[in-house]
């Protein structure tokens, strides 16, 4: 069966991270991929791992705990995440676009900080290294940040990048769709 | 590095086709495909390949002798193949849409024939099968082709079929994409 966009979403990540590698949470929420990339990792690497509550923060630490695991969690938005990333070049990002999960909706990314995020780890990457994106869209503000970052994804050269779009395109509800991209 | 198209379409297409399974190529054009999916079935397996060109016909007939490989090759449409298919369920087929490659061009697959075929084998996948279309769309038929296709596909019901896109976003003049459905 074709994996879902979730599973495929780390099997797109866990290709190009190696052990002792450095990785990125762009958006914490509960802390399920950032601690998925603590393994990808292992002991040695290093993981980052940003968003802007509080709780989020709170929750990535306990699940970390739970599982042993170490990652550096930032109360920042993605927008300033080289401003704490020490590494030159990083291996992989992930972003959850939409709300956190469980909260109260109200507070989402915004096509602006998103794009300034993916900006900055797109100059980070490594050659071959992803970002990889889980395109949220069915909330209010969600259709505008999937149209402004399907814009910015098409235009990036061609030299430079592979943009992938990994969508499931017979389900009803605005199911999230995935955008892979890779350096060349 | 993200494998491209056509790699991509055979790694979908490998998944699904067991040893002497059956699979059907819908365009047997110069035969690239019909030698790659006598290699998943293997000599247990059964192979058709369809196509409207005499030309094509031999082409792919040549290319099988070569490399000491049988398939069952037709010089009809696609959509009749039902006709032709013995087997009561199918592990999988493939559609390269658009003209024969080194042909005048002249002659493409069209809308009605490409959904007409394509029905014929979703109604005879197995569980788990898949339908993969490779969709090139970059000739003045192929626009109106896609659309269909997509239109066709989208409505597909949930319960039965995943439907996935799967397309590099930022490559200038219209390459290829994937379309990619499998029974449930």
């Amino acid at each position: 069966m074709l994996p879902g966009i979730l599973e495929q979403a780390r099997m797109f990540l866990k290709e190009v991270i190696p052990e002792g590698g450095t990785a990125v949470d762009a958006t914490a929420g509960n802390g399920h991929d950032t601690l998925f990339l603590t393994g990808c990792t292992g002991p040695e690497g290093k993981v980052y791992s940003f968003d802007i509550q509080q709780q989020a923060a709170d929750n990535t630490a306990s699940r970390l705990k739970n599982a042993g695991a170490e990652a550096e969690i930032i109360v920042s938005g993605h927008q300033h995440a080289l401003r704490y990333i020490q590494e030159e070049v990083i291996d992989a990002a992930v972003f959850n676009l939409g709300y956190l999960p469980g909260s109260d909706k109200t507070v989402t990314t915004t096509p602006e900080t998103t794009i300034a995020g993916l900006e900055g780890f797109l100059n980070r990457l490594k050659k071959g290294g992803r970002v990889v994106i889980v395109v949220y869209h069915g909330h209010s503000e969600g259709k505008v940040e999937k149209d402004r970052l399907l814009t910015f994804s098409e235009a990036l050269p061609q030299k430079e990048f592979q943009v992938l779009q990994y969508q499931f395109i017979n389900q009803k509800n605005s199911p999230p769709f995935l955008l892979i991209i890779e350096k060349k």
